[in-house]
């Protein structure tokens, strides 16, 4: 099992942000949009949930987190595609496993896993979303038939 | 324990429909709106549930419940104050339980309470939302001081 | 690959119902409670869906599937044990996989597995989550790393 | 205002299906893929509603509509695509409007616009998002500004 | 484009709390009266988020925004209105878009619109949902047909 | 009435964290077990929101609360029995009314009662749940009836 990339250490990051914006006059149309925008622009991660508001309005939670550096970008897209007036914003600690990602090879075909140390062992592998998906339309099969696959390479490694 | 009103029977409603849409380009702000005009017309029940559609869309799905000779009006309203072009319908069955009105005098004053019967007993009884929040606001106490005054009545009936 | 159960047919059953009752009056806490009676009386399925409703009410709607045969001890749990005077139902047709089941052996211990065929194929199988939840606790290690013991056995199996 | 396209006349399609389907054992990961693969195979719409099922399970009710003859098509996705090992369907009524389509000029460049007519009048008009995603990043301006530029010009034509 | 109220300028408020509880015996329709207590008493924003708890509750998850000072107010109107004996909170940033409002004149009507400025351009306007709704009902037209008017105007304005 | 357990008082806490996932390939059967595993460490309270992620993911956000002292305990848990791979957290002030705990005699049997205070008078009782559970089991009776049981006591000391 040798590791292609070097794992990245066990840390806390808290230079993290959460922003959050209550919308209940963008339509839903236009959040898919936003969310493309905010990922590009460097945000960590965007969700959206929903909420109730005043006025009997169903209405969406939008949050995300980002890097305290990313703030001025993050902003400029809240404030031009949505039609929110301000948002809100909060410090957060983000705790971050001892990470390592290489490529196994499954029956389907090859597929980057990422994987979580802890006391120098894995505990955990995650394959690559877009790897599966690639495999499972090339090779005309389920996507869970590649997952399963991945998992049998995993497990026979523990061996 | 006097009956005010006569009861409704005991009965089996097979000429209601579910009328439903999902909204992705429809403000929730107008949403709010909507739900007031659809009760105004004469729904039985109207209520948004979120959802998930396509493109990473946060949506709300609109669903009402009103008798076969109110569709008219719920499609006058749906295509005039919605941004949908359609909107899909089944047929339901109701049951209601047999049910009468009466007023009862709690400490804080009269509070009309709807009553369910099964095999000629009151089961189920629901104090009027709207002489409770009254009570509450005159009498400047908590709303659930209110409810509570009402079961207090409710059960020393029973004895 | 031996078979403990003789495998159901695949069919479509055409005499299953959908019951459905919105609750904005019954508080959460009881819900808990209402799910597991109406699963001891013989329902089929039994979740919630968080819905808005009139005068900004957040509350839930109840859906349960059952047999056309089951109604009435579904009708009897819901009058006496939520606050509605009322419910709506609907036919429904529900499509079932052939299945059969049997256990396996993984590297943690024995686990039922479900299985669904299709033209004399298993095309799916799904570890008994009860098996599973057991083992991970006598063994002191991860509920996935037992799943992921069962997707070994299975992978191995195609081979 | 010249009609593009020949107006889709105002019916009632009979023919609908909805398909429900609750999954507590699927990881979300692989409902976004299961969503383009329902959509590519004909589905005319595909949405998720977060429900609660037993066991304190957060799951994912998918609900499908499609029509009668794309059944089967749907049915070998979800069962090959998903862990279920069945689903629950059920007939609708589909009321459509009058529907035409035609280019407009923004000040930002054409846009198809969706339009729904009832009486002989247009009282409905619904921009083509993707137009609008398409123009929005040429002109690197904000979405909701093409939004609002459509608008304008559906507003103009009627005076 | 005369502003009749002098412009709040940007800024950040960094004495702002958020205020949640989570409730799982409060009913929903005592919720939608707290969520008008709290406004009444200075809330910023309140509003509802659907939550799963332990056994197999569905429940809600109360959530408000208010400065600093408002906090001993909000804590008598939950402490007395619904059934919690606790609650939580954290301080917040608010970022606050310089804003101004004025009145403009519709093809239906007068309606106030919030206008949110960047580097001395109004960037985004929003109009007054009040406005809106009364201008629909008195000329007995659609809500949408209202806004798409104050669209019109906006984007005039523009050229 | 007698207290039979010493008052807690009235304090604010600002030793607890809020602890976060957001999870997208996690299945929901684990979380059901995930959240036993979390109470059993020492969480003050955990629960599941239904989120919207990139890629049309059905989500869930696992949140929990803990004093300071279990983030370690925490973290275990969440690194072993989920798929994520960090996770993210923040301080809190915990604002806790004085209460303290009796048992009453209802016409059912006894049950425990919270109540809390506030200036030296009781202004909140919330039955334990699982007493009113048993005693409705135990008699056979709507879980509901025993709740009015125990306001009817409640309602009757306070005259």
């Amino acid at each position: 099992m040798k590791t292609l990339l070097p794992p990245d250490y066990e840390h806390v990051d808290s230079e993290m942000l959460k922003v959050e914006v209550n919308l209940d006059d963008t339509p839903g149309e236009w959040l898919g949009y936003v969310m493309d925008k905010l990922f590009e622009a460097g945000a960590n991660d965007v969700y959206y949930t929903p909420i109730y508001m005043k006025k009997n309005r169903p209405a969406v939670l939008l949050q995300l987190l980002c890097s305290e550096d990313k703030l001025d970008d993050m902003k400029e897209i809240l404030l031009s595609e949505t039609t929110t007036l301000g948002f809100r914003y909060y410090p957060l600690h983000v705790f971050r496993m001892e990470r390592s990602t290489r490529v196994i090879d499954t029956k389907w075909g090859p597929v980057t896993l990422k994987e979580g140390w802890q006391d120098g062992k894995v505990i955990k592998a995650s394959p690559e979303y877009e790897d599966c998906r690639k495999l499972a339309e090339k090779n005309q099969i389920a996507l869970k038939d590649i997952y399963q696959a991945v998992w049998e390479v995993v497990e026979k490694e523990k061996q």
